[in-house]
């Protein structure tokens, strides 16, 4: 009975299980309800942590009565970061929670904004279109950011704070410069990298150049298309290197997120060698 | 209703929704169920085409009536290899399957065994010790056979004959050489990689050599831990390489599919430059 102790002693204040609050956290986790409050969800110590870490404007946090003490840690540094912070009977919030992987621990908070003219002030950027599915989206986020991307534009595709999403970025929706466009737009995203002087990239299954013998654009930026349809017929027209990556025998392609890694670090190796720290290659 | 006119024009016999064969598909969606039997389920036509042409031994076709006709041509052609095929009603298809991507198609097959032995003639090999996720399981094969490897040894973790890591691995299950080992026998595959000449190497977070300026191993075996737990003591004490992925800034980790595929293409990258066909680096 420790835990119990240890909740009820922890001075937040009760929310009841039948509160019209938590109407709130249940419409978070759907996109027009996102878009409507311009919030979403976060669910886990671990993601949570990584939000706090980012500054990121935390408003609202629901903590499960009998969690593990480490949510109970993280409640309190949410709450000295200026957060509200309540308790919820455990069986609400694995209700609630999108993912199951919510450890007692639900947030909101605002979703960050940036503009396009910010992310394009990277190098390399990121073109994320039609990714489908929100794991690959998150994934595809993290290895940008962990590759030293600048920032990423979403074209259509999954949101990037959908929950499945937002625990696979590991912390890169918070930290990486993100746009967000519908695919009405992409002309335009064309226009503002060719006028901020982005040669743009994709991976060719067949007949592209060689990735390791192809040379890369000072200012990169790569376009990975959607896991059925591949990048747009424009995109393709657009860019100035299509490379293949030289897959083994009869192979047909990577996951998109595994091409991606492959693509960006060998980017990121270039510039490493060239001791360089502006461009994204040799 | 010419899908129907198709279906009921295929010729092949149609099986009663509550027919007692029906039990033994619902078995191979469990670990027990396929260890038991010695076979697995494959789902949708992509899936099942790929294992087609890898010759994969196909038992058994359930097709729903009223499939799409790119279903039929391949029940013909697995019935033409030699597997019986039956028609089946899509509701019952439907509920039978396990990732809602069956495309009104399921298929048995035998799983393909292999020996240690063999699996250590290929370069590099990748050792999956702990991989919890099918999707990240299925995902790091498909990247191991893009990127040349050899085989894969499995210890522990997810199945990969679980129908989300045979979607994932996209044909990888059924052409890269796998064997299975319970983590009571790891100390024995180190052994058998050490005589086989493999230098185990790992990848460290931290404070490992830097993944572009360390020498390769001739003989590379690449252990890739389990998303939580990581890399065992026991393989990391025995590796002969511990390499940190140079990430930019202040990120902590890549997933494991995306470091794999780091690694396992910068591997690729040295044995293309140096023109040989022998281990996978330089």
């Amino acid at each position: 009975m420790t835990r119990l102790h240890l909740s009820s002693g922890s001075g937040f204040p009760v929310l009841g299980r039948h509160s019209p609050r938590l109407r709130r956290l249940r419409e978070l986790d759907t996109p027009a309800g996102r878009s409507r409050t311009g919030r979403f969800l976060l669910e886990g110590v671990r993601v949570l942590a990584e939000a706090l870490e980012a500054g990121l404007d935390l408003e609202w946090l629901v903590v499960a009565q009998g969690a593990p003490e480490e949510a109970f840690n993280l409640a309190g540094r949410a709450a000295r970061a200026g957060a509200e912070v309540c308790l919820l009977d455990a069986e609400v919030i694995e209700r609630l929670a999108p993912t199951r992987t919510s450890q007692g621990l639900l947030g909101v908070a605002r979703m960050p904004s940036t503009d396009l003219q910010h992310v394009l002030q990277g190098n390399p950027v990121v073109i994320l279109e039609g990714i489908q599915d929100p794991g690959n989206t998150g994934t595809l986020l993290r290895t940008a950011r962990a590759a030293g991307a600048g920032g990423a534009v979403l074209v259509g595709g999954a949101d990037p704070f959908n929950s499945r999403a937002v625990r696979a970025a590991s912390g890169a929706t918070f930290r990486l410069p993100l746009v967000r466009l519908n695919p009405e737009q992409a002309p335009m995203l064309l226009q503002a990298l060719d006028q901020a002087g982005f040669g743009l990239a994709c991976a060719e299954a067949h007949d592209g150049q060689d990735l390791y013998q192809a040379p890369f654009p000072t200012r990169m930026a790569l376009v990975l298309g959607g896991e059925v349809r591949g990048v747009s017929e424009a995109c393709r027209r657009a860019a100035v290197a299509r490379w293949t990556i030289p897959l083994a025998g009869d192979c047909e392609s990577l996951n998109v997120a595994a091409a991606a890694a492959v693509i960006l670090f060998e980017a990121r190796r270039r510039r490493l060698q060239a001791g360089g720290r502006e461009g994204p290659g040799a």
